[in-house]
C-alpha cells in the first residue's frame, strides 16, 4: 500500500519502512549519486512551507524534487499572510487552490502537518520536514539507511543515542525507525532532566552515564544541543556538558570496533562531540547528509505515486 | 492584436478581455487543472521583481510560469542595489540586460510598472501585479473569470463590491473588468470616507448602506479592510466595522438566491466577513485562488506571443 | 587544460582567458543573444552561496546556469546554521555530501573561495563571485570581453580605472585580465589614500590627476565609491569627489574620441560618474551586464567540463 503523506514513522510497519529505504537505494543508484536527472515528477510542483528557517532541511527536499524533475517553489513564510493573521488553515487552502502535489512543511508547533493533512481538500500530499518535538520523519529514514548500508542485519546491532532525548523529534523518529526495523538493543542516554519518562520509549534502555551507554555499542548517535535547553541540565556550562554527554575519542573507545558515529547536524564542535571524532574515520555524518537528499527523493516519488 | 504589456484593463476593450478569460480557461483544460507542464514558454525567462512582499501573487505568478516550461527568478529586492540608492530606472535597464522576457512588478507607487513600459529598451514585457491603489489586472480578470464560470451571460448579473473602495486597486482593476464585459448593475459599498467620487466610476452606483447594496445582487466581492484604515472609518473599532460593513449569513440572505461570494485575500475573518459565510457554499473565494493561477498563464503566454 | 574552479584570473595565461572569452561569445551566439536555452549543463545542480547580498551577481549567475538547464539552489545562508555557529567548513562539506556539481561563492573576507578549495573533498567546482579586496573574475572577464568586443586587438589600447582601486575587487580582476591580455597602457587613478602601492600592480601607471590619467585613452574604467571610503580620501563631500574623480563630459573629451565608458554598477549618479556620461553614446555599462550573463555561461560550462 503506497503512502499519500508522511507526517510520523509511528504507524508504519517494517515493510514499508524497509520499502522506502530500498526505494532511497535505487534513488542513489538510478541518480548516479545524484549526478542525473530522473523524470518521475516531470511537471509536478512542490512547495516548501518551512515556519522554522532551516536552509539545510530546505535544501535537501528541494534538491530531491529538481533531480525527479519536479517544479519546486519555496513559500517565504516570512513574508507572507499568515503575519497578516491569515490562519493556517487558509494558507493550507489558498495553496492547494493552486494545484499543488506535495507540501512539505516544516512548524516549530507539533502537530501542524497532521493537522493539514486532516484538513486538506485537494489531493495535496503532505510530507513532514519536522514538527515541534514530535516527529522528523526523513531523518528517521535517513539515519536507518546510513545503518543499514553499514550493516544489513539490524537484529545484530546495538544503537545509543546520546543528548536531549526529550525535546528532540529527530530522536523520536530514530526510535521509530530503528525498534520497528527491530534493532537488538536501543539504549537512550542523556542528562536526567532530558530524558524521556520510560513507560514513553518502550523497549529502549535510559541510561544517565554516557560511559555506560556507550559501552561495547555497534552505532551512536549524538543530537544537537540547543543552547537554551542548557540550563535544564544542570550543568554549569558547555565544558561540564561535553564531560558528561559530550563523545571525544576516548569514550568512542569504549564502543564496539567500528562504531558509527552520527549526528543529525549542524554539529557544535565540543559541545556535543569532539572535532576529531566529527571528523574521524568512524564518522558517519556526511554519509547521512548525502543519504538526506536518496530518501527524500525515495518519499517524493512514493507520495506521489511514481 | 495580442498585448504586449499587461498594465491595467482600463484600455482593454471587451473583445480582448473576453479573449483573455477564454486562454485563461484553455490553460485550465490543457494544464489538466494545473497538474501537467505545458511547454508554450521553454526557453523563456520571468522575472519577479515585488517591492512590495506578497506570497501568494508572486507565488501564483511563479507556478503560472513553471507550468509553461519558463524559468523564474525571483529578485529579492530587499537586498538589492535599490537600498544602495540605485535608481528604479537602473534597475529596470540592468535587467533588462540580461535578456529578459517578461518582469512581474509590485510596487507601492502608483504608475511604477507604467514608468517601465515607457522606459524600456528592450522587448521585455511588462506584467503588473498591483501598483499603489491603481491596477491590480490580473486579479481583476481572475475575478471576472470565476463569475463567468458561475454566469456565461454577465449582461444580467448585478455585483457589489464592499469594502475600503478608494484605495483598493482590486476595486479599480474589478471595475474596469466587469463594466467592460457589461454587467447589468454595479455597486460599491463602504464607509463614505472609503468611496470613490462618483465621477471616477462612471455607471457604477455609490450606496454607503451593506444592506441596501447586497440587496438582490448575485455577486458579492469583499475587499480586505488594511488596519491603517480603519481610522478613516471613523468606526470605533473592527467589531463595529463588521457590523456595518461584513458580511455574515444574515445579510447573504438579502442577496439573490446563490449569490456568488468573492475575496481577493487574505481574508480578515469576522472583521468584513464572518467565518461562516467565508467557508460557505456560496464562497468562491479558493475557485479565485485557482483561476489566479490560469489567468496569469494566460496572461504570460499573451504577452510573450505564444 | 580545463579550469575546474575559477578562484582568480591571476594565474590563468593568455590564451585560457581568451578561450574563455571566446566561449562566452558562443554562449551569446548560440543562446541567441539569451532568448534560447541550451542545454548543456541538464541535470546537472549549481547552488549560490552569497554570504554578502548581491541581487544583481546572483541573478546573474542564476540566470546562466538556467540558461544552460541547469537546476540552481539558492542557499539563503542569512538563514543558515552558520548563523548558528556552524563552520564554513562543516557548511561546505554539508553541501558537497548533497552532491552539487558547482557552489559559486561570494564572501567579505579574502580567501574564502581559494579556502574552499583547498578543503573540498569532492569533485565540486568552487567559482568565485566576489571575495573581500581580493578577485572578481567574471567581472574582470565580462570587462575584457566587453573591450574585446569593440577593440579586437587590445595591443593597441590604453585604458584607465579610477576610484578606490585599494580596495576593489574588480579592479583587481580588470588588471589581471587587461595585463595578460596584453594591453599597450593600464592606469590606474584615484585618491592618493585609496592607490596601491606601485609594487602590488607591476606594470601599472599611477595617477592621482583625474585630468592627465584620462588623456588619450581608449576605454576608462570607472568604480563605485563605497560610502564608508568617503572619509579616507580626505576629500569634504560627495560634491567634492566628484569634481576630482568624477567622470563628466568635459572629462570625457579629454579621452580617445569614441572612449568605452565602463562601470561594474551600481552606479553612483553624480558622485562617480554624470549621468549624461553613464547613459550617453559611448556608456557600454548595460552591455557589461548583458555580458555578464554570458561570461558566467562560458565560466559554468568550463568548470563542469561541457
Amino acid at each position: 500500500m503506497r503512502l499519500h503523506h508522511l507526517i510520523s514513522l509511528a504507524n508504519l510497519d517494517r515493510d514499508c519502512i524497509s520499502r522506502l529505504l530500498d526505494r532511497a537505494e535505487h534513488m542513489r543508484v538510478d541518480s548516479h549519486h545524484g549526478t542525473r536527472r530522473l523524470d518521475l515528477l516531470t511537471g509536478r510542483t512542490v512547495l516548501n512551507l518551512f515556519f522554522e528557517p532551516s536552509t539545510r532541511t530546505r535544501t535537501s527536499f528541494e534538491l530531491a524534487a529538481l533531480r525527479l524533475g519536479a517544479n519546486v517553489v519555496n513559500f517565504d513564510i516570512a513574508r507572507s499572510s499568515t503575519n497578516k493573521g491569515e490562519t493556517l488553515l487558509d494558507t493550507l487552502h489558498t495553496l492547494e487552490a493552486m494545484h499543488l502535489d506535495a507540501i512539505v512543511v516544516r512548524h516549530r508547533e507539533t502537530g501542524t502537518p497532521e493537522f493539514m493533512v486532516r484538513h486538506a481538500m485537494s489531493g495535496v500530499s503532505i510530507v513532514n520536514a519536522g514538527d515541534g518535538n514530535h516527529a522528523h520523519p526523513t531523518q528517521g529514514l535517513l539515519d536507518a539507511l546510513t545503518i543499514r548500508q553499514h550493516h544489513p542485519d539490524l537484529a545484530t546491532l546495538k544503537v545509543t543515542i546520546c543528548g536531549d532525548i526529550l525535546h528532540s523529534r529527530v530522536a523520536r523518529s530514530d526510535i521509530h525507525a530503528l525498534t520497528t526495523l527491530g534493532v537488538r538493543e536501543l539504549r537512550l542516554c542523556g542528562p536526567q532532566s532530558l530524558l524521556p519518562a520510560p513507560t514513553e520509549v518502550p523497549g529502549c534502555i535510559l541510561v544517565e552515564d554516557f560511559d555506560a551507554a556507550i559501552e561495547n555499542v555497534d552505532v551512536v548517535i549524538m543530537l544537537r544541543l540547543q543552547k537554551e535547553r542548557m540550563a535544564a541540565t544542570l550543568l554549569p556550562d558547555e565544558a561540564a556538558y561535553f564531560e558528561h554527554f559530550g563523545l571525544d575519542t576516548r569514550r568512542l573507545s569504549r564502543a564496539a570496533p567500528g562504531c558509527l558515529v552520527m549526528h543529525p547536524g549542524p554539529i557544535n564542535r565540543g559541545i556535543e562531540i569532539a572535532p576529531e571524532v566529527a571528523d574521524g574515520a568512524q564518522s558517519r555524518i556526511l554519509e547521512q547528509v548525502g543519504n538526506g537528499v536518496f530518501v527524500r527523493m525515495a518519499v517524493l516519488a512514493e507520495v506521489l505515486g511514481r
